[in-house]
């Protein structure tokens, strides 16, 4: 199954590690905006200095498509060198996508097969049959909106129906009804700590992506105490902006695989 | 306000008509096949065939990313043949988006400051908060999915909250609380003709941008009747493939016009 490539890679360098390789070009350093394929070189630069630590990566679509088809070119490339590079580990579109089932063949097609990606991330507004197209597809990844890490995310997904808030049907439709292929993962932020365990009971054994920790301020701890399996897997950590653009990419992806490592030996 | 920019047309051509530039590559005439940027040459053969009757094109963006940046090249292309030969056709860019508030900034500057659209549709599961850089565009227009026209529509869409489904929530919401800048429309689905004139009670005059004519079966007869405003305004008609693949563009935006203009002066 290929939820198995990232456990696998987790469980083979002990680490639930995600980094974000969102390299918006104006934070940049001087060095590689004079380049012509500046997210690229960026990018290679952080998954040289970071790959040891990592079992997932995760480029922003926005921070390539702010660029035009310069972003795309050099998401591309960052694609083509971790497939060469560093095959086992996994890798994640963060899109969010999610049109009618006809427009999400041709985006599944993008994400998948031309740029290459193991998963997506997606919205889950239009129901299971507009997905199929990412769901039918066995060998890949739907990760589905279900808590979101932003301030303002309970306006809709709090509102109740029947007693049980809309997160909460998100959840249960998802790990009942839409994960038939074994494929689907939810994402679920690190700053709603009690979600995350509430999650955890309705979806069992199911991998949750959390963003959020690192500059959105999501904890650590309360994310691995609530929100890990019983195999004591389970999650994808990921943190973005605080890592790459870190002066030492090296040292604060060690720094987070060891705080992240720590709670999972409890 | 920007939403004019729609309606001055609508009323100078008196046309409600929108046609959908989607382009997709295995479908293409082969003679466009052949050329450097077949979607582009093809994009304005149909402009050129259509436009007398079109008050607004809605390329969608999994038609141009499953090309990877050749399609972004091509879209561009387009937009910028759109601003230099049609400037006061409305343009919307198809592109389901929704992430939290930082990477919508980038979203919002690729589709409207790069690309050049007048508008952009937009998933509400996030809530306003993280739409914020689209909402705060008093430039642009954010439309917002409320009922889509996809057959299984209704698993989320159709939950109950309080004795309200949840699309009827997400157009109270926008009608009165986030439409603070008048920018603001609704993505409401042709096969959904009771729901579509609920929707017109609840957000007064707001303009719905109606796929799933054409194609998806949806009739225009009902979305006139249940769709239109007290101005017998309120409505972007949209039809895609339809019209675009049809052997005769001209004629069939023609007649789609014409049975739109029909019902609009019962």
């Amino acid at each position: 199954m290929i939820i198995d490539k990232y456990n696998i890679r987790a469980e083979k360098i002990n680490s639930l590690l995600c980094v974000g390789l969102d390299p918006d070009l104006e934070k940049l350093p001087e060095k590689f905006k004079a380049l012509k394929h500046p997210q690229f070189e960026f990018n290679k630069y952080i998954i040289e200095e970071t790959h040891e630590y990592v079992s997932a990566y995760k480029p922003n679509m926005g921070s390539y498509e702010v660029r035009g088809k310069d972003g795309w070119e050099d998401l591309a490339m960052t694609m083509e060198y971790l497939r060469e590079k560093h095959p086992d580990i996994f890798t994640i579109c963060d899109a969010k996508r999610g049109d009618i089932g006809y427009t999400n063949e041709l985006y599944a097609k993008a994400i998948f097969d031309i740029l290459g990606f193991d998963a997506v991330t997606l919205h889950p507004y239009l129901g299971k049959e507009a997905l199929k197209p990412f769901l039918d597809r066995k060998d890949k990844v739907s990760i589905i909106l279900c808590r979101t890490s932003n301030l303002g995310a309970g306006e809709l997904q709090d509102l109740k129906i029947d007693g049980k808030q809309l997160w909460q049907i998100v959840a249960e439709k998802i790990s009942k009804e839409w994960n038939i292929n074994h494929n689907c993962m939810l994402v679920v932020g690190a700053t709603y700590p009690e979600e995350l365990g509430e999650i955890r009971k309705i979806v069992g054994e199911l991998t949750l992506l959390v963003p959020g920790i690192g500059t959105q301020g999501g904890s650590v701890k309360e994310v691995m105490n609530k929100g890990m399996n019983v195999n004591k897997m389970g999650l994808i950590m990921s943190s973005s902006k605080a890592i790459i653009f870190s002066p030492n990419p090296k040292e604060e992806a060690r720094k987070l695989r060891d705080e992240i490592r720590q709670h999972s030996l409890v």
